[in-house]
């Protein structure tokens, strides 16, 4: 039996987390449509290419781990809406490797491409500083 | 001829717009759904009775003023997801009265409802500090 939907989206976002932890950015930029937009507080716009030149920037500077407690997942069409906590711990490979952890809500928009495969369209990211990891 | 649903979507935020400047609680709690879900950086979701007792306890404490510069709404079914970018000048009513600017994108995604009117269902707000009102 084929995935639903909302299976596959949950799938994604682990797809997401693992390769994020892993550094594997190729695996991440397939995991987003052409013409994502990530929005985040305090700063422009992000889109694909701005995303991998911020990933780059990071290669073997920092190791990122994170977790995600889904709260809702919504399908419409080609389109689902997914509400989730995230906690990301980002931490440094040089200096004194304090890791910094992050934390809050996003609400993502996926996309069902002409493969048949969802990803990531729109991304509101609201994490902020938590206690610290 | 009837709006089109992304006229109707600009209407409710306009009108979300000038209730909330006029302090016209219910109109503003009219454009959101039962179940409405508001996400920001560094808060608890809130829901409908928090947004409400928010809004209460700054009746005639603080003048609202907005303006809104949408990026995109997307309708798909009985969903609507739209991308905006909000300024939002708050003016305390007592004190020195100095105006604190805030701006920034917002994520939201719309809910046409069984009365066939779009409310607010979904908020994901990034605004953040601005440069002096």
């Amino acid at each position: 039996m084929s995935q639903s939907d909302e299976q596959q989206i949950r799938t994604v976002i682990d797809a997401w987390i693992k390769a994020s932890r892993e550094g594997d950015l190729a695996t991440v930029m397939s995991l987003m449509t052409d013409d994502v937009v990530f929005l985040t507080p305090g700063n422009a716009p992000m889109r694909r290419e701005d995303f991998a030149a911020a990933s780059n920037s990071m290669t073997g500077k920092i190791k990122i781990d994170g977790s995600s407690e889904i709260q809702e997942i919504t399908v419409t069409g080609d389109l689902a809406i997914c509400w989730n906590r995230l906690e990301i711990v980002a931490t440094p490979l040089e200096g004194d490797g304090t890791p910094v952890k992050r934390k809050g809500s996003t609400l993502s928009v996926f996309r069902r491409g002409q493969d048949g495969k969802w990803r990531i369209w729109r991304d509101a990211n609201m994490l902020g500083p938590a206690s610290p990891a």
